[in-house]
């Protein structure tokens, strides 16, 4: 089978009044991201709540993601709680056709390296199914470049990694310590403030959540990168920053991505976590910023909730071509010797 | 209903050769440990692995153990992935009759210490059963003193804490900040290094892993330090500190406290996380080691397992009684103006 | 010589209005302080900002306290940048007369434990003079337990330790560890908010910065836990607690114990270290807090600077009078199975 | 005056047997750096011990450094202890005609946000020198990006930043931030495993150890970067990786680096503080390995102490080529698209 290069968006689950997984408005968010150009998609991650599923609501998720990704690779995630259930989903994400599962290192516990390589080691050996290990060090037990390398030189199943350690160093030993001896192993990037720089480094892609929220800055970041246009890439992630940094500073991650969704047009209500009511007021005001962002990106569908300060409602882009042009300018300096 | 006081234990879940729930076995655990006098237990915790059970076996284990119990007060670990999820297992508890349930603060997301108020708060003021509020940051987002404090002040149904922070500033001040106020609110320490300390702080009790492998040394620790006969209380608080250093340094928690339960007698197995070969070795010797402590206690159900360097396999209880005997001395000496 | 032992007073360093040591109020300090009957001092500490002192100003705080202390016996800081300049301090501080110079494990680099164990040896192998190793993870290098132990084994000059740590399973473990063994080694607390627990475990004193503002509080705690007035023993530090946590949660350590210092009477002006105009205001909102906190300690020289809310700056002993009953009786039945 | 850019060696300082300043050999080291067209020179910095010395020595080191810098640009470290020897430190690095002052934020207390501003606010306000705000937080507080932004943006005198938090996210939100608004403020990054990474985003250059051992490879790297010859940019970094990690991955920083400045024929004796017998082993291996590495740079001097395994220290460059050609091979696949 081919590496894993692309763009995987890690999509939401939209609930709906009752909290139940509203299954109409997620798929309907999934045609429009195939429409929309995604390479793949990335069920029961972090931004999907898998933990705050139940094990048959997972299932659930999973098939309707498949079903209506028309083909589209699915990386799906697995980080069940016990290796027999582990293998029990990566056998059910084998049978629904998906690419690969991802797996976190362990959470709640905390392991010792040697622990967490046997048990990639235990799944690798029995899987029907590619792993992708994602190591996510803010919500699970890191895995060390080490490890990882030891699993990806002796393990076939083990065909790639999706790093959010926001650890640049780290992303960079992982290219350079495993690629030249497994050129075919993936390396993704999971946090978008660096898919430049991780693409610039080498990386094969990346996950990214603002790919379910802005699929058309995203891809267009990626396919910039692809091509080596790295002063248009770096431009492109410089819009792509002001999403990003409003979305994920929203309190109870991922409620900001969800607010994006609605911003697009999707009803995903809440996340299945309470916010206190100071926060939701908190996430109102960022809403409403967002919506201007999303405005300024072009997606118009955001201008009813963009109100701008001083100008009765009115849209100024005016205003904001002018930001755009002096960023430019300065970024044109920056960037002069470099071509 | 009383406040909670008292030493409960945390137990394992015994597992048979194919890696499921070995229900004789901890229906024997149970009510050996009832004989031994232990005040309740706390099925479903982090020494339960709850996290490594499914949702069915969480049930079936909390069924095993009220039935065993014989009527012993329950701590019902209830720290489920969503808000409905630990609602119905509140349900569930209060069913089977348990005391209350423990919630530790969510795991694997980082969140703001205003939702996990909110999500305490509705948990609360839904609850059919009495709730514990734990405290375990090393493992799940730690919940702030007076986030804390609210909830005791506000949540008749929140009656109590666990803490295992091993911040005794901290428990210091949970006990000044609440006690104060709300008297019958229960403080309990969850970490039996500091089991003397905090019961002269003025806690309630505790839930100590180390209770189901030396009950009798635990309730001897409680009930000197309940009489105030602290001379004696750190003296076996002195005796603890080696039992539970060996099984809380050995590889990857609970493993250690499983080999405890096995000195003692029972058929445990292995916990549901896989150890590498080296680990396998690192947990043989640190048996070996804790057999001869076990027997130092005088549970000789363990002798068999220990044999000390150099002596054939002798078992040299000289040797140890003039270590003992320098300890007493040095203590003794250490508390002389303290009566 | 004698073990180590009682209460040191870590002092501050009063500044004139050009921002030079006070001498003058250095001494008078140091003379109020020895007729309140504190056992030392700990000159060159971090309360004594003893980091932002030129060397020379350092020696020369040193000389001056040791002239005004009377015979009282000096624990002095000479955690000098490097092995030299220590040597270098300790003899000056041997030729002056202390009893031990405290030496912080080293701060700026991160350096391993081996590291730290060869340098405390090379200055124990040629100090002319006892040392204490002081642990103080926040600020500098830790010193782990081992390193300790076979320090305290092995070298014959290193006579005690201070521990900030705050850790208490550490601090117990330093006296298990290490006082069966060398029962003449000094174990000192340097958090007083666990003084009255520290003692109990079997600790010889501390160096407690808040025994410079509140001398009569601290050393009423001290001798009844000496006594093994442990019921009274909480009471007292239970008032400490109020006094302590005022001046260590203002802003820009050591800052709120300098305010602490002015109203016992003392000029002491700021510390070696601007604060912004906001942090400016909070600190003058503590201070008329903790001038409140002072009178209620019996400490009439604040009464000026106590002006309660809602009564015309008239003082209402009768109201704290009640808090104190409420909490003395709550405190009373939480300890009354102990004695 | 221009913006600060280019290549800034941090050196350190050699010792003779009795281990005080080298000077002749400290002069030896800045020539032949100049001869080898780094920047400018850094003295006085985390990599020159300035805590270790005595504030006379950094002064006696940085006339030295200044006069055999023969007009090079100078940034001098003046992270004194307290604000007026920072000030004293500024008037003296002024009036020997350095270009700017590199300051910390403090170190040893932890400081708010807020009083650090303040502290910079103050010190540009009276510094009769350009200076440079360091961000280094495994060693000194960390200075945060809107406080950083805040002092770009009001005080003229504050004229870059110097990163070494390896925070990449952290560095684009520098670059992001400030230089639209403030186009002549330098970032300079100071962590080499990220410098072609740093001018990719858009750095201004660097401040890095590994200049000193190997200047050739550094300022190649620096040239390809500038010129947008990314492939071999990466290709340079790829080389200065493997030496970096040696250096940096030894015992006790800056050690490793000294054995660099041996290796390459400079007498440069050991750091400012001691190792253990076992580090010195550790030390002695990691120099023979750095040795090879050296070698296959190019530079010969280190031949005499580069023996391969098995090869009776015959070199074997073979060998060597072949791996290279393999990463040669995969680095060109991974960046093929990108031109």
């Amino acid at each position: 089978m081919a590496p894993i290069e692309g763009i995987f968006v890690p999509n939401i689950v939209p609930y709906d009044a009752q909290g139940r997984v509203n299954e109409d408005e997620l798929r309907r968010i999934i045609r429009w991201l195939v429409a929309k150009g995604v390479t793949g998609f990335y069920p029961n991650g972090s931004m999907g709540e898998f933990i705050r599923l139940s094990y048959e609501e997972r299932k659930r998720v999973l098939k309707i993601v498949v079903e209506a990704a028309a083909g589209k690779p699915i990386l799906a995630g697995a980080a069940e709680p016990n290796v027999d259930l582990v293998l029990e989903m990566c056998r059910y994400c084998a049978d629904l056709g998906c690419r690969a599962v991802s797996i976190t290192g362990p959470y709640y516990y905390k392991l010792t390296q040697e622990s967490i390589e046997q048990y990639f080691r235990e799944v690798a050996a029995k899987s029907p199914i590619d792993i992708v290990v994602y190591n996510i060090p803010v919500f699970a037990n890191e895995i060390s470049v080490p490890v990882l390398k030891r699993l990806a030189l002796d393990c076939p199943r083990i065909v790639g990694t999706k790093d959010t350690s926001k650890d640049m160093c780290r992303f960079q030993q992982t290219l350079m310590e495993i690629k030249p001896q497994r050129p075919d192993f993936s390396v993704l990037i999971g946090w978008e403030e660096l898919l430049c720089t991780a693409m610039f480094m080498g990386a094969d892609g990346g996950t990214l959540s603002s790919g379910g929220v802005a699929p058309e800055v995203v891809m267009k970041l990626y396919n910039e990168a692809r091509a080596g246009w790295w002063q248009e890439a770096r431009q492109t992630q410089f819009k792509l920053l002001e999403l990003f940094s409003l979305m994920v500073g929203a309190p109870n991650f991922p409620e900001g991505f969800r607010q994006g969704y609605e911003l697009r047009g999707f009803k995903v209500g809440h996340a299945r976590f309470p916010l206190s009511d100071r926060e939701e007021g908190l996430l109102a005001e960022m809403r409403a910023k967002l919506a201007c962002v999303v405005v300024d990106c072009g997606f118009v569908e955001a201008a009813g909730e963009c109100h701008r300060p001083g100008e009765g409602g009115r849209q100024v882009p005016v205003n904001r071509a002018d930001i755009e042009n002096l960023v430019r300018e300065v970024m044109g300096k920056m960037l002069v010797q470099r071509k």
